[in-house]
C-alpha cells in the first residue's frame, strides 16, 4: 500500500482513542459520562441546525471542520475542567504538544491544514472559530439544562465560573444568549450552581 | 424563546440518544462496543481525510452531512447487524418511519433538508452519497483490521455476506479496495470469517 494511505490509515486508527476520553458531562440519560468523539459529533450537527444565529456569510464546512478536529488533542491533554490561570496554562501546554504528535501522523500536506485549523480554532480570529467557540460552549448547557445541572452540583461550580467561560456568547451569538441566562438562573435556583 | 429555536433544541436534545445505540464493533482497545454518535463522527474525519479517494468534483461538505446524519434513525430502529433480504426489507421500514418523526422536530425547512439528505445517503445515487457509503462501510473495517476480527469472529460471519455488502467499494473508491481484500483475506486466514 502507498505510503500516503498508511499514513492516513494510522491517523484514522489513532483517533479512534478520542472515543475512550471522557467529559465531566453526563448524556440525558444520565447513564454515564459523555465521551469527546461523542460530542464532537453533537457540536457537528448543532453547527448544522443553528448555522442561522452565526454571523451572515460564514462558511458552515469550515466550522464543522473545526468542530469535528478540535478536540483531538484531548486524546493526550485529556478533557480539563480547570478554573485557574494556572491549571489553563499548564493545559494549554499539552493540548499544543498533542497537536503536534498527533497531526504529525499524517501526511505532511494534511498534517499542516489540519493543524492549521486546530490553532484557528483555538485562537477564535476568524468568523468561523467565534461560531464554533459558541457552539462548543451551547452543547454541554444543553446537557446541563436536560440532567437537572448534577455536573455544575458535583463539582460545586459557582455562576462567577460559568460566567467568565461563556459570556462571550452574548456579543458572538447575541439570539443564544437569553436561554443560556435562563439556564444559569434556574441552576443558581435550585441551588445546583453557587451564586457568587 | 422563539418556537423556531426551541424547535431546534428539541432536536439536539433528541438526538443525544444516538450515543446510546450501540453498534456490532468495539473500539480498538476492545474496551467496549462502539456507538452509533462516535461513530458518525469517526465517519466524518475520515472523509475529510480521504476525500482523495473520491470521485474528482465532489462536495466533501455533502458527503460530511450526509455521514452526520444518517445513523439518526437508529434512535429509533437500532443498529441492525443483518444478513437476510427479510431482515433488510424490515430494518429499512423502521429507519423510513424514524426518519420521519425524527426529521419533523426540526423547523420544518430543516427538518425537509434533512430528510432530503438521509434519502439521498440511503438511495447512493449521487457521487457524494456514494462516497459517503464507501467510508461508512471502510471505517468499520478499520476497527475489523485492529482488533483481529473479533466481530466478524463472534457473529459467525462469512466471507460471502461480507463480499455482497462490500463489493461496491472496488467500482466507487478502487485505491481503497485492495486493503478491504487483503483484511478480509487475513480474517480468513486465521480463521475469524468463514470462508465459504
Amino acid at each position: 500500500m502507498a505510503q500516503r494511505l498508511y499514513d492516513q490509515y494510522r491517523f484514522l486508527l489513532e483517533i479512534d482513542r478520542l472515543k475512550t476520553v471522557l467529559r465531566q458531562n453526563v448524556l440525558t440519560d444520565q447513564s454515564r459520562r459523555e465521551n469527546s468523539a461523542e460530542h464532537s459529533w453533537h457540536l457537528a450537527v448543532m453547527a448544522l441546525c443553528l448555522e442561522e444565529y452565526a454571523e451572515p456569510g460564514i462558511n458552515l464546512f469550515a466550522v464543522t471542520k473545526l468542530l469535528l478536529l478540535h478536540d483531538l488533542v484531548e486524546i493526550d491533554a485529556g478533557d480539563a475542567f480547570v478554573h485557574t490561570p494556572a491549571e489553563e496554562k499548564s493545559q494549554r501546554e499539552r493540548e499544543i504538544a498533542a497537536a503536534q504528535r498527533i497531526f504529525a501522523l499524517l501526511p505532511a500536506d494534511q498534517g499542516a491544514a489540519f493543524q492549521q485549523l486546530w490553532t484557528e480554532f483555538e485562537s477564535g480570529n476568524s468568523p468561523e472559530a467565534r461560531f464554533a467557540r459558541v457552539i462548543d460552549k451551547v452543547q454541554p448547557l444543553l446537557l446541563i439544562e436536560a440532567t437537572g445541572a448534577v455536573t455544575w452540583r458535583k463539582h460545586g461550580t459557582t455562576q462567577a465560573q460559568i460566567l467568565r467561560k461563556l459570556k462571550f456568547i452574548a456579543e458572538d451569538a447575541p439570539k443564544l444568549w437569553p436561554r443560556i441566562q435562563r439556564v444559569i438562573a434556574d441552576a443558581v435556583a435550585t441551588g445546583a450552581l453557587i451564586s457568587d
